[in-house]
């Protein structure tokens, strides 16, 4: 310890005081180390430093002030809503510098027997916005000298014009003060006088003055950063090369010039008779303090306003960092000295160079450094003032962290009861979920928000990571919202399975594959513009899952439909299934993600309830707004926070104990209260709910006309609209293609541009569906692909009403090649759980078909073809959804030709033809792809020997499969489909190609007839 | 005209000068204009004047300076290779500054006899480095005034303690000077006694004094904000609340005043003796300009410093916003009188309030004034530089805007021919495709990119858009690198197809499903990075196409894993298929969007070919680097240029000829000098083109052992990882499930974590395909569908190797629920072209298909389950692809039972029971799903009277549907899938309610058989 660097300073007459404090340093004893083993001998603070402190340079230092502001807040305005903030930033900040003053007081004992200036002192600076005024800062310095109550408290006061004669007054009164923001000679001088002139009027009037101490502090780094500044423009190529050699000889020379200078004078003055005469009185000399001694300038050495600064009547302050630095590696040896010829060479020099003298940069740094004082003290204040709401709404809302324990203790035990189930995805949610559900959200646990009559007019949770399931169930049990035991987790029978589902009455979508529930979430917020209630809708993802594309997707649309009202909270625990998160604990990723995607972001730590009521209160301002909540996976049990490998997978009967009783949940029960949101629900047109009425459509195609079955569905698109007030229509960037644009056209709010991002346009149908809408949802059926998933969700979602049409279907659509055709759509839907396919082959059978499908529960697929076809019903026809039309049929018929779609016409002209070489083959029209037809075909299939399933779509999963799968038993069933690749030709050309055509209809044909 | 405000300043002696000058006002008339209809007389230019005009305020300012740039650098630095920007500056700025003079200097010689101060003059500043430095001014202003050599050019000079005696100086000579950055009483009276001292002197040298004219520019607005600051910062509640009072009353009235103070100034002097003997001689009054007239503060009217400020010998310069306000709603008065009593009490007062002099204020604004004109000075030579750079570039580069010509002209050619295709999406892309193509890719056009060899060591373009195929072909066509006649656009046996596939030489990848371009690339460059190749990747993408969230995830993938050399082009034409994209041209959203996700961005104007080709070039430097280029749909045809409806169309016949004589393309030929780029590609392994050896894989395991399929497949991979060196695999962050977590830990440099994002998974993976590597992929089978889009470009991509494992099928997962259950992938895969599906019953069945499957071409999908299953083959058994394993058989069998997977366990364990009560039943394990093993099921159907297929995945679209497309017409075939919704439960309990148990399969077999 003896030969640490900092604490050799004291030999050469130098003070050490740290230019740091904050309430962990005292708390947790660092403070009093650097006393003992460093030599540390005083402190200096001010709003900068406390606003890193209070504010948390990190968590710790932040939450040892919060039982402070309680009790600040509680003793400075008892029972008022009004938060007098600058009397809590006073109270906290007289309490450390009161208590440093404490540690430090033997310190300051001593320097009074020495002589040598003051020392173990603590300065607190008065605010910066009094800076110019003398009487204020007067007031105010001696208000802050009784509070502290110190005699070794230091008051920093501001050596600008105003600031002197107010430093004159309190040192007259025996107040201590530290002068700041000196940078030059000439303030200096008048620093120097006030204190004589204090100390002589003090002598007059037979007052004491060896008790009483000042310090004069030159601001050192912002000198050469100033200075540096102006000299680097003169090493710019168009300056006279020998002044631009000279500026850069120059630069990090004039803050130690500066300081050598004024230490000349304070030795010329400790030498002269004035000074002698009062020091023969008891007077302390004036030290001059290095401040700002922390190195801005990279190319500087760390120590360069230390070492070359040492000597008595000296104080040097360092920022922590610099401390460290110097004890590590710094030389100790008295560099300052009573004369400095080469400083006033260099400063000559300098004033040449810059044309401009160094006083008056002096001058225009005092002026900045007061201004650069008024930023970080707004800041601090605004900064406490919010906790101090915070802390208050948490101290108000009760006992949140006791409702989190036992929502914890629940998730570990049903998910050892179930023997599986992510007990740690679920932990990190649990404080989000204790404030969502128990403080934030406006609900009312028995009037579930899912189900045939959702209770729209509250806020809503949903969970997009919907494997922490444990935490959504164990926080609605909590409050009441579901009486299941929860130990009946991912049972057979429960409610409560393992990913949400709305098997649950609270559950509105299916979640479990990730990325999807923003979309959702968003046709929720639609659903409720439309319907003007103000509900707010919280969805919590996973920070892992915000790589998904679908987030994106979703994001974007939110903002750009002003969704102001969905909240994502991203759990952001930094653990996934398989390894750590891609970006760890660094929430800025994902905010300025979010805030590029055009959303307001707020990122805090997600246990810690203060941050967690702010973020959420400010969610009622307008958004979309994104929570970044830094959290742990597993907190809570030790064994588990943080942990890799324990995802998914639940606690054996041993570690459920452990873990329990580290939880130690309260017996508490808190209740929630029921609120409803604003809401001018419309009472649900009287159609709505049933199937639209047989008038609505208006069909006046002739037979034989030629139009293409999308359009047709199109214009019966818009003539529904009319009839169904809950139809809406979503369309990615093809509603000129998929015809969707007349619907578009005629009810604008009712028509929604998903842009080209099928994932989230699907998920938002979803969301439109389980709130009362009718979605229809239409791009080409090829990229209805890039959905699969979300529509397979929306399967398991049990999505009440959705239309979904795909057009350009089939290698007819000819030229645009193979990355155009819908080729495999009827396989992805026929495989989906309790969806309908149909496939209409003419502009009737294509509007009747929108409508019924409309009518129709569930998830229905319309297939629609590109080019056009000729019409081939009746207008009044009628297509029941399970049932086909036969076009052609005898009794003579040897075969069956089923088709549909644009394959019905090439079916019939095959028939025509087999007809002319005595072939009777009967031609069925299976419009109704799912369900068949089943009684139809069992009849062609016993009547005829074979059954042709000819369709523009894949050989494989289509219509023939069905076929073969319904009545394969009864009879032979051949299939022509598409096989092969597709490529760019003409529509004929490709059907041809690929054995679709008449002719080739035909040759298969006679090859199972013969 | 009379009435225009602007033009009646005159009328009460005050001049109008404009704060702006670019050569786009002098070459399109706009300042004459003004000259003659607003009665403007002189112009004022300064650095951030010129920057704005030579730097772009729109792309019509910047245009009108390249000529100028060439010749100024021919003539300033002829055939050096260093750019000498001060001079091409200064070129610049003269020839702008002399032709103003030009139009000016009527209005300059009529001053002259009005002898009421100069004016029509224009102004030019010398260098603001040299702001502090007497002589270097002196010098420059001589040099410049001689340089534009016009009488009525008057320079600007600072008034700083250094410029005084410069301009004195400059004065005597006879040079005209502007002395700017005024702001205080005492500076003003500098410039006034030096503009006297230096007219006196040319009197006593007999020099003339009427030719020789001065102005004195206070600088209004920079007083208020400076001061307004100072004041608000009174306001604060600490302060006094009279004070605070005084304070806001302040505000937005220091200038005015200052400016006040100053005109009586002016007016005392024009009053005394001293001047009057020198306007005897002919002395003109240096006139009070307001300079800095534009309100900062948006609470102050847009004429508050016009207005009040009106009055002979003075002269208001206004940049033009602020002229138009005026002229628009001005009020003209004679507002300056020669006493100003109110502004003597509001400067006092200031002064009493802020506790500091005006003065004071007034040099602190002198010395930021200096610094503030060294930035934008800065930055116009540094733009400048790099314009000069660019525009040298493209000189050098030779006749690109001819080769896009040409290339637009094709495209329309094609187009039309076609009859269709997206004619409008090419030319947006036309100079983008031109700069890469012809000058900055490092490629040869005799070495294909793609096929079964593609040459990697070179740069390469791909069409994420692949809607612009045409341009593309076009470009290719154009640069020798395919000979077909670019009019087979879209025919049948063309290469050239309507949205870009592998049929053509030039196209790893189909493309044409838009946002998938991005993930392709990212796979080519992983496996760059792997075989040490040093090419770049150019991925063009369209805006709307950005919607899509694959785009993001791709995006996170090339800056997560520093995909260094991966482009991103984003031709952001603003017009999607239906209507507007969603950001119009504001190019900085989407450059938002990428910097959030970690890449170096670029904006640019995608049709200026010097920002074109300076942007490719900064790709060198490592990325991944995205290039927002803001063009036109239709650019280079004015009836397609942003219009909208042309989206995929083709011009007609006559359109076409009116089109083509617009575009006028040259006859020129540009050859394309064949480059490669550094490679250590390493010979290929000996194993990696044929099936690996069969030696391979060593199994252990024990027929009857309890290994998960997943575990095995995980263990193969790992063996086989070892003897394929092109074999690399991805997971989606559920490595520890699918079991590839033992690959990623032997061969870290060949796994790839693709996080949770399915679609870049996939995606990579086939980038990696065509780039000779041999990629395994695996996720839970359910989110397969994720990526079904990308799996189906994957077929239409003809993908050499593509193992794709899903794990999780079925219902027998269990508790997870049904979101995690694959109940539709073998539906997905056997819909797609060219696939083959694959589903093992037990480890040795799993090992050896994982080995089969790498060693196949194309697409192989593998299907593992979840839970462990008794090993039923021996260890070296052999699975050949379409082929099945009988388990049981016998001459007596009534039934056959299929089974794949999980199910052979279920169906074995049925077969024995039904043998017990007398039912004979084969059983065959079809491994090989797709292609089936169709002999063996021929067999089966001709000899046992039915099949029952069992599987655990929707009873639509899987295994049951592809055995009765197969054999269905020879026997009858039943099926047993899962129908209804699954739920969370024991897997044992999910097989029962599913109808997939022993007990289920033993019920419908006797049913069947009964």
């Amino acid at each position: 310890m003896t030969t640490s660097p900092l604490s050799r300073l004291h030999n050469h007459g130098q003070c050490f005081w740290l230019d740091s404090l904050s309430r962990r340093m005292l708390d947790d004893g660092s403070l009093e180390r650097r006393i003992r083993d460093q030599g540390l001998s005083g402190v200096t603070s001010n709003p900068a430093i406390f606003a890193k402190a209070m504010l948390g340079a990190s968590p710790e230092d932040r939450a040892a002030y919060d039982p402070r502001i309680r009790v600040a807040q509680e003793t400075t305005s008892p029972g008022d809503a009004e938060i007098d903030v600058r009397a809590i930033y006073e109270r906290l900040a007289v309490d450390d510098v009161r208590d440093a003053c404490d540690l430090l007081l033997p310190r300051w004992e001593q320097a009074m027997t020495d002589g040598a200036g003051v020392d173990g002192c603590v300065s607190l600076e008065v605010s910066p916005h009094l800076a110019h005024d003398t009487n204020a800062t007067v007031l105010e310095a001696r208000r802050l000298w009784h509070a502290v109550g110190r005699p070794n408290l230091i008051i920093k006061v501001p050596g600008t014009p105003q600031g002197i004669p107010a430093i004159e007054q309190l040192l007259v009164e025996g107040i201590n003060v530290n002068i700041t923001l000196l940078f030059g000679q000439a303030a200096y001088e008048e620093t120097v006088q006030a204190y004589i002139r204090a100390l002589e009027q003090r002598l007059r009037e037979g007052r004491d003055l060896h008790t009483i101490g000042s310090v004069a502090s030159f601001f050192l780094s912002r000198i050469d950063t100033a200075v540096d500044a102006r000299l680097r423009r003169r090493s710019h190529p168009e300056v006279d090369p020998q002044l631009r050699g000279e500026a850069q000889a120059l630069l990090g020379q004039s803050a130690v010039a500066a300081a050598r200078l004024a230490y000349v004078r304070l030795r010329e003055l400790l030498a002269s008779e004035r000074w002698q005469h009062l020091a023969e009185h008891g007077a302390q000399p004036q030290r001059l303090l290095w401040a700002s001694t922390g190195t801005k300038d990279p190319s500087l050495p760390d120590t360069h306003y230390i070492e070359p600064l040492i000597g008595p009547y000296t104080v040097s302050t360092m920022p922590e960092a610099t401390a460290d630095a110097f004890d590590d590696h710094g030389r100790v040896a008295a560099t300052l000295s009573a004369t400095a010829p080469e400083a006033t060479a260099i400063t000559q020099q300098l004033e040449r160079v810059l044309g401009v003298s160094m006083e008056s940069i002096a001058d225009q740094l005092v002026g900045e450094g007061v201004q650069k004082f008024n930023a970080p003290y707004e800041q601090l204040l605004d900064g406490l003032e919010q906790r101090a709401r915070s802390l208050a709404a948490v101290d108000e809302a009760g006992p949140l962290p006791g409702v989190a324990a036992k929502l914890r203790a629940q998730v570990l035990r049903m998910t050892t009861a179930a023997g599986s189930g992510h007990a740690t995805s679920s932990l990190s949610a649990a404080d989000l979920v204790t404030g969502l559900l128990f403080h934030e959200m406006r609900w009312d646990p028995s009037r579930p928000w899912a189900g045939d009559d959702p209770a729209r007019d509250q806020d809503r949770l949903l969970l997009s990571k919907g494997h922490a399931a444990p935490i959504l169930w164990a926080g609605l049990h909590e409050a009441g919202a579901i009486g299941e035991d929860p130990q009946n987790l991912r049972r057979l029978h429960s409610d409560l399975e393992g990913h949400p589902t709305p098997v649950n009455p609270w559950v509105p979508v299916a979640t479990g594959s990730l990325g999807q529930g923003l979309a959702a979430v968003n046709g929720m917020a639609l659903a409720d513009r439309l319907d003007g209630i103000e509900a707010r809708h919280f969805c919590i993802l996973g920070d892992g899952e915000c790589s998904e594309g679908s987030v994106w997707e979703a994001a974007q649309f939110a903002a750009d439909q002003g969704l102001e009202r969905v909240v994502a909270i991203v759990d952001m625990n930094a653990l996934e299934q398989s390894g750590p998160a891609p970006y760890g604990h660094d929430s800025s990723v994902l905010a300025g993600r979010f805030r590029a995607f055009g959303w307001k972001t707020l990122e805090i730590d997600g246990h810690d309830f203060a941050d967690i009521l702010a973020a959420l209160a400010a969610t009622r301002e307008g958004g979309p707004t994104a929570i970044i909540a830094r959290t742990v996976k597993g907190k809570g049990v030790s064994f588990l926070e943080g942990a890799d490998g324990w995802h998914g997978k639940a606690l054996d009967q041993d570690e459920l104990v452990t873990a329990l009783a580290e939880i130690d949940a309260p017996d508490l029960r808190r209740p929630v209260e029921p609120r409803r949101v604003p809401a001018r629900l419309e009472p649900a047109a009287p159609q709505s709910g049933g199937p639209p009425a047989r008038e609505a459509l208006k069909l006046d195609w002739a037979k034989g006309e030629e139009v293409a079955t999308r359009a047709a569905f199109g214009d019966a698109l818009v003539q529904l609209g009319g009839r169904l007030s809950d139809l809406v229509t979503l369309d990615g960037d093809v509603k000129n293609s998929t015809k969707t644009d007349g619907f578009a056209k005629a009810f604008p709010t009712r028509f929604f541009e998903a842009q080209i991002a099928e994932q989230n346009m699907l998920g938002a149908a979803l969301g439109l569906a389980v709130s009362g809408k009718r979605p229809c949802v239409a791009t080409f059926a090829a990229f209805l692909t890039r959905a699969h998933d979300v529509i397979r969700m929306a399967a398991h979602s049990h999505a009440p009403h959705m239309l979904i049409s795909g057009s350009h279907a089939g290698v007819s659509i000819g030229e645009d090649g193979a990355s155009q055709m819908g080729l495999e759509d009827i396989a992805m839907f026929r495989a989906l759980n309790a969806t309908t396919v149909l496939y209409p082959s003419d502009a009737v059978s294509a509007a009747r078909l929108t409508e019924a499908g409309l009518a129709h529960q569930g998830i229905v697929y319309l297939r629609t073809t590109r080019g056009k076809t000729p019409v081939l019903y009746d207008a009044d026809e009628d297509f029941p959804i399970g049932g086909s039309k036969t076009l052609m049929a005898s009794d003579a018929d040897e075969l069956t030709l089923v088709a549909a779609g644009i394959t019905v016409h090439t079916a019939l002209a095959a028939a025509k033809r087999l007809r002319e070489q005595g072939v009777a083959a009967r031609v069925i029209d299976a419009y109704s792809v799912k369900p068949l037809d089943v009684p139809t075909l069992k009849q062609a299939a016993e009547t005829t020997a074979a059954i042709l399933v000819v369709e523009d779509h894949n050989r494989d999963g289509g219509l023939a499969d069905a076929v073969a799968a319904q009545v394969g038993r009864l009879t032979r069933v051949f299939g022509l489909g598409v096989t092969g690749e597709p490529h760019s030709g003409t529509p004929q050309e490709l059907l041809e190609r690929h054995r679709l055509s008449e002719r080739e209809i035909e040759k298969e044909a006679l090859a199972i007839a013969a």
